[in-house]
């Protein structure tokens, strides 16, 4: 899955004499700055002299927030106390917020909510999936009974028994241990492949799929239609997990038709350490989304204290516990930075792709060749927001790196990982990142 | 369950003439007040003209806790970014903070962990304790061959099979929701008892029992050792919910053997709206715990990036995802009030006790005979830090005591609640309470 970086390439022309002309960089990443649509977006944010580029970890902090918090700790909180669950909205919040997401991923409103980490809704995603894979070969006309089911569920059905889910054999590691329990728990075997194989993974006893959009250490981006589209013609459903490419690129889920997918706010959407994460059900698909964790904020009627279960409608029945208002209402207050004129998805993704191109340039041009390889795609179609370079001793050198003032991050066992926020950061950080790699690997 | 108030009782004494005295109760308040050894609390707690008797539902602000807030947000998110994971403290905080509440419920360090909400809590407990006593059964001398099991498990064993979870049939609504669902996910019955049953229900296919410290609406304190012994005795396993006893009185997870234990922390702990859950694992049991849930949290090597799960040793296996740090660091900023001198879990019951005593007798001097009955216990032994009263209008009383300034809560279907947080509540609170109570239903 590797790419050696293409040294001799754009970065260095021969000049008509026959030398290779040193080419601007840094001149270059002024100009490109100098027309960045967005670049304004970068004093929302609390930057220093650090080159930040790791906010596909942890995403910067919008200057607006801490006030913001402050409010809801103060008044809210010490002020309004018990009435603020509903005189400041905190009751509502996880689906109010889940609609402030929903553009950012192709949503239409009424389809998200939030809260809970990400493992905890891929859980929830997961066994939904299982289940309405199996109630759909209960309805179905297949012949074969089956033999398999989840414990304390009837076992039989009319179709054929969906008794595997497939999961990203490079995903990042909690979804695979989650969807091992999710198997575990609906009675279901756990079949690692990655997403090339998933095509021709899938049969009739597929119940579900549970994929990454991006890559979290090559920054691979995944054909999510074309995946999707597979998935559903062999009666299967479709979880995706959208960590890696929320806020960073355009994710379509109306448009392509996805079933279920989950995401965490901390990264390209800037929520803050361990905003909680969001969960998507398709419209229609909701009325028979059958939560593992029923808890009493999924409830029709949650304060009518009922010893027996009934499910709200909506993505309201994605709900689990008490939500965690704290850090739910930095999140709701961060996402304000996207409703800056000129703001969009496709502005975002057009920078990024910009970002990411230049980054390999600089890195291509300072970097002594055979040094670093790129594990990234070089097709724009398959590149998320991150670039990842691959090199014996990665882990010493982001080390060196940090000191340096360029923060990314190092994913085991090999790769220096660099994450590109469109939304503050600038080209010249890029070229200054990359000549400070260059020093660091020198 | 509930006791009609003893209206003729200690409140109006019958003087020597024959005619009943008046009690001065607002001046025997302020004597009760000045001997309050937890008096001086009140004063780091943000309090206003309001008698807030709902911190059984959202404790009050700590008036140092904005500041720590803001701290975590400006520097430590906005200026350290991604080196707080390290810097400050941020990864191990769900350990961290798990030790501080450690000694208000009675437990050694290094057993409770801090994060997601109690309905997942409730789930994670459940379901580990229901594999425990599986696994017991299936490392024991009965000769029977099991029939059940969980899903995707070897399910045969050579014990007698234990395929029922007891619920407290009286619980808050989401344990019994969550309850269900371990139960089918686990292939199990669910058998919802009240605690007074749980003895004679227990068998020997008794798994697990889900039981309440606090009843959330009578404010009745169940007997927690008692019970616990008699789910041992019988080879189940007892998972508690203290969400209404901790930090209102003596919890002794340790001194009584509890196997699992859940709970809240924005009640009586004042963590904040929706703040974090924790999780106890018995010391012993930490290595036979086996989460439904196994976040990369939880993982041995976390930053490994290992495709098989492999957990880690101690409380830490009980985590899941990334935590949520806004929330988790404002509770342990609030937890700081318990490090006062003088405070102490006794100290705290002995006053809750004192709180709860003056507030009856001031409804039974203050309110017209009949009009409320107490549902709460009269004795000490089997109530917690609440009053609940019922009367047939108490939706309408409720939001007319609220509008008089005093804030308590309505609790479906006939329930006014008052819950007194000793750290914060005084007797001329109490009193007030009780005038403006008999005033609103007079």
């Amino acid at each position: 899955m590797s790419e050696p970086l293409d040294l001799a390439g754009q970065a260095a022309p021969v000049d008509p004499a026959g030398q290779a002309a040193p080419v601007d960089l840094a001149g270059e990443a002024r100009r490109l700055d100098a027309a960045d649509v967005l670049a304004a977006l970068r004093e929302r944010f609390v930057l220093d002299d650090v080159t930040y580029l790791d906010g596909n970890s942890l995403g910067a902090l919008p200057a607006h927030v801490p006030a913001r918090v402050d409010d809801v700790v103060r008044r809210q909180w010490g002020e309004l106390r018990i009435r603020s669950w509903e005189e400041s909205g905190w009751w509502t919040a996880p689906e109010r917020i889940g609609d402030r997401i929903a553009p950012l991923v192709g949503a239409a409103a009424g389809q998200i909510v939030v809260g809970d980490s990400t493992s905890v809704n891929v859980f929830k995603a997961l066994v939904a999936a299982v289940r309405m894979a199996r109630e759909d070969g209960e309805a179905g006309e297949h012949g074969e009974a089956g033999e398999a089911g989840e414990a304390g569920e009837a076992g039989g059905g009319s179709g054929p028994v969906r008794d595997e889910i497939l999961v990203d054999a490079t995903t990042f590691p909690t979804d695979g241990y989650i969807a091992e329990s999710a198997a575990r728990m609906t009675g279901c075997a756990l079949r690692p492949v990655t997403p090339a194989e998933v095509p021709g993974a899938l049969g009739d006893r597929t119940a579900a799929v549970l994929l990454n959009h991006v890559d979290y250490r090559t920054g691979r981006l995944h054909d999510l239609p074309a995946l999707t589209r597979a998935v559903q013609a062999s009666g299967a459903y479709a979880v995706w997990d959208l960590c890696h490419s929320a806020g960073a690129l355009p994710v379509g889920l109306d448009e392509h038709g996805v079933d279920l997918a989950v995401g965490c706010t901390y990264k390209y959407l800037n929520g803050g350490p361990g905003s909680p994460a969001y969960l998507y059900v398709r419209r229609d698909l909701q009325p028979r989304f059958d939560s593992p964790l029923p808890g009493w904020n999924s409830h029709a009627e949650p304060f009518g204290m009922r010893s027996a279960y009934a499910p709200a409608s909506g993505a309201v029945r994605g709900r689990v516990g008490t939500p965690d208002i704290l850090s739910l209402l930095a999140l709701e207050a961060a996402l304000d930075v996207w409703d800056e004129a000129g703001v969009s998805v496709a502005a975002v993704r057009a920078k990024s792709l910009a970002l990411t191109d230049f980054f390999l340039r600089c890195v291509g041009a300072y970097v002594p060749p055979g040094r670093v390889e790129s594990v990234t795609p070089a097709a724009h179609a398959e590149r998320g927001s991150q670039v990842a370079l691959r090199c014996d001793d990665s882990g010493e050198v982001m080390k060196r790196l940090i000191e340096g003032g360029v923060v990314g991050d190092f994913r085991a066992p090999d790769v220096l990982r660099f994450g590109f926020t469109p939304l503050y950061v600038g080209f010249a950080d890029v070229e200054r990142a990359a000549r400070v790699l260059a020093r660091t690997l020198g």
